[in-house]
């Protein structure tokens, strides 16, 4: 294709956002020109489809939940006036509860005043707070926050070393759908430890956000925290930034959360549209399906140049690789669908991987995120006449046509500049896209039944540690053989033996190594002194 | 598979490494009982082909380089004394200069001493440095590290303005082999224009890693840099954590990196060996190779059970996508190599795209990265004799077992414990490992020839936008098509349009955009003021 030509598809395919003023642009996808025609159909029943979730339709049928997100940024829209208070209600609260914090209406008993914001979640229930932390915080942030995505003692241990006397005035989020999740719950039980060794309440410096009358908001209560937020079993995890889950510590953090849900109502507005051309993520949507033969055929590379948004691939892998990744279709066939997704940022990446992008092994198609504003202020320049904005803008380009170059597809959206009501608009954006590719593949985008299996296993795994623990000898060490023997587990002696490892790596465990010759050949056996009991 | 049958499959293909105590399990690769005798041929020549780059052969024979990574931690394999003797002085120098720093013999004019350091690089000269202050970094740290690796405005602003006043103790330390990354030029341009704002003069707090000789080297000189140290040509980006690139804010940080330097030298010494099942280099070369059916056909998921391993994944998204990403194969086969990697950190991923690893599309398999000791201190009970390492464990274990039950195939590395030596290990082993695959699939993995076309591109729309703020004129707004064909470039409209759109939405550039109704349709002109010029 001609430069002239490649102009002429570029202007004939962009699609530009109303208000938000959000570009898509996928003239670089090699999409025939027949492709909108033949796919009418199956976007047309998908936009369907997303009208009934909108209006209240147990979307989520495994589940048997309706599916709300939507709403959240609009409430008007929910289907009874019972969910639209609500949701109302606690945006309402949400913003008060923040303001009480600032203006230290709320405060902690021995200081002024609340300056950190300490999350502890995971999932759903940490990307969003994450992603909007870092894409939209600043030096001038009202408060600073920070996060315990994990159950690793020692990330939780740095985590709390840094904020080290700062617990202090600290308010602690816990943040837990279901109020269950032992991630979460673990790190729970250590920050409260913390807190109780310098002294605090922990119940005075403690939120939760949680489903009404979970485990989590019956402690909450039962403990007298400062606040509880409700979560809906109509929202989803992944979907949960715009409820009080990515409200509340935006809010705290001073991020303009009603700037975010407008861009993010903009954008609901532009994506509700059936006419496909002006529909960015209808666009999008089929993009995935053509680009990967409605099979994940191919990984979905995200690539902004903007450090604010390193995040947003890593909160994007969990909404589309959660919400498609499923082994069967509405209709019980085995499909194992899925869209890998992965990314950073750049022009940083280029100097990582983008050498097998461009001559590798073909199996993946790029979105680049282009944000148009460089910074807030005057730009210095690097050599005559041009600035480290053009630089960034210029490797985005250059990288695009040298994919180009070699066959490798790509998109293009364009954010005016990146502030509260772009980035929701985005996530919007992708929240729609996942949900109407969804129903071009058919599967149940809203629910994630794979999860368990590991939970369980895991459990599976804590329940034979507890009978190790139980009958392992003082005396007499013991083989792992000889001890998945002696609980009665013959057959998941190469478990036991990876327990027993492990607590013998801990000192504080109370279980020593005897090294045989060989590391196999390892005994264990019981000491006297023992923590974690 | 019975569980008696998994145990004697796990002991017999255990590889256990003498010293560092890592041990790799492939027990749960599905490879046949005959794999390792068909793959007797080749494997042997990699490593044959191993000893030939460590003893100095032309390995990069591309760019006719020798590749010397190997010879940085033991410097008395360099195959000549020269060599020797450049790799033991600058490690020394390092050293010494870390300790002037931390003595304050070393330190800035008008503060007591260095207290952060800020490493401006990118590519192969950040993640190193990124990986190793993340993983084993503490508030007990020597120095703080930040870190610019992109040519992003608003990113250089916030890690400026992280720092502030700060700046009046930082260290800079510029790092380009080449001297001519224009990422790492702009951030060096930039920082050094933050300096003189606060009346600093950067040259006193900024230091060279480059190649001698290179174009940073000599402004060095010329501004009387506080020190420079090499980098030399046979050691690659992607390779150089091992050179002055990581070890330099290695030790400013206050990491052991003589422990660092030791644990890559036990797994090299280790890696070394041709005696496959004693290898583990050669075992996970083996398994990458029946994985992917030695054509980078599924993803290499990389999950490291702990917080500090986050990065773990993104460093090797480097070394392996940048090495084996080639279009053309030894012979000049065109073969579109590759081997696409990504992850972040178990259990937090659970959450995230453990459902499409479980259920969904089959493209990909997973090394889990186990560490058996979970924090320096005790821990408390979460529930009963339960810590939150024991989850932590148990969910690694738990995944494991759901995505084997799934037929989806993992290996394990279990470090005892993470600290440098284990680390410098693990990015030994890797790197080995890498080299070894590269010799089964027969490219140059010491290369990047991919990387030069977009800078290229880059280059180009730097100069179309010279050419276009050269032209455009003040008085008579014009269209993209307008200005294309006034710089005499009526075939790259579609770039002339991308640039003027950029230099719009910055006010200080200077051009103005007056839109018609349709934002293709939109016209612009020059103002008087402008800067960045």
């Amino acid at each position: 294709m001609t430069g002239q030509q490649l102009w002429e598809r570029y202007q004939r395919h962009l699609c530009t956002c109303p208000r938000t003023g959000i570009q898509l642009d996928i003239s670089r996808m090699p999409f025939p020109d027949d492709y909108f025609a033949r796919m009418a159909e199956p976007i047309g029943k998908a936009c369907c489809a997303m009208d009934a979730l909108e209006g209240g339709a147990l979307a989520n049928a495994d589940e048997g939940r309706q599916v709300g997100h939507y709403w959240l940024r609009d409430p008007s829209r929910a289907p009874s006036p019972e969910f639209a208070a609500d949701i109302s209600e606690t945006l309402s609260q949400v913003k008060t509860f923040a303001g009480d914090v600032h203006s230290r209406k709320v405060r902690p008993a021995g200081a002024e005043g609340f300056e950190n914001v300490l999350v502890v979640g995971i999932g759903g229930s940490a990307l969003g707070p994450q992603l909007l932390a870092d894409a939209l915080g600043s030096s001038a942030d009202r408060m600073r926050v920070s996060l315990l995505d994990n159950t690793d003692p020692d990330g939780i241990d740095r985590t709390l070393a840094d904020l080290g006397e700062a617990l202090r005035h600290t308010l602690t989020l816990v943040i837990s759908k279901s109020g269950g999740t032992k991630e979460t719950r673990n790190g729970m039980v250590e920050v409260a430890h913390t807190y109780r060794n310098l002294g605090l309440d922990f119940a005075r410096h403690a939120i939760a956000v949680t489903g009404r009358d979970s485990a989590l908001h019956r402690r909450s209560r039962e403990e007298n925290w400062l606040a509880m937020f409700p979560m809906w079993d109509w929202v989803g995890g992944r979907t949960s930034v715009t409820s009080a889950v990515g409200m509340l510590p935006a809010a705290l953090q001073g991020i303009d959360v009603d700037a975010f849900l407008a861009g993010a109502r903009d954008m609901d507005a532009t994506t509700r549209q059936h006419d496909v051309p002006s529909n960015p993520a209808a666009l999008m949507a089929l993009m995935w399906h053509h680009a990967t033969e409605g099979r994940g055929s191919k990984d979905l590379v995200i690539l902004p140049y903007k450090d604010r948004l390193a995040l947003l691939a890593r909160y994007l892998q969990q909404l589309v690789m959660e919400s498609l990744g499923k082994e069967v279709d509405l209709r019980g066939n085995v499909v194992r669908q899925g869209l890998t997704v992965y990314g950073n940022k750049g022009s940083t990446d280029q100097h990582a991987y983008v050498q097998q992008l461009r001559e590798g092994v073909h199996n993946f198609f790029v979105t680049f995120v282009e944000v148009l504003r460089d910074r807030p202020g005057t730009s210095v320049p690097v050599e005559p006449g041009v600035t480290s904005g053009d630089y960034l803008h210029g490797f985005l380009l250059g990288t695009r046509e040298a994919l180009f170059e070699k066959g490798r597809a790509s998109m293009t959206i364009t954010l005016p500049e990146l502030n509260a009501g772009t980035l929701g608009a985005l996530i919007a954006l992708y929240e729609r896209t996942v949900g109407l590719y969804a129903s071009l593949i058919d599967v149940n985008a809203y629910h994630q039944p794979g999860v368990e299996a590991g939970k369980k296993a895991a459990e599976r795994v804590i329940d034979l540690q507890r009978r190790i623990c139980e009958t392992l000898p003082y005396d007499r060490p013991q083989t792992a053989t000889e001890v998945a023997a002696a609980i009665d587990a013959p057959d998941e002696v190469e478990t036991v033996f990876k327990v027993l490892e492990h607590l013998a790596a801990n000192p504080d465990r109370g279980v020593l190594r005897t090294s045989g010759g060989e590391p196999l050949q390892a005994r264990y056996h019981r000491s006297e002194q023992r923590s974690g009991g």
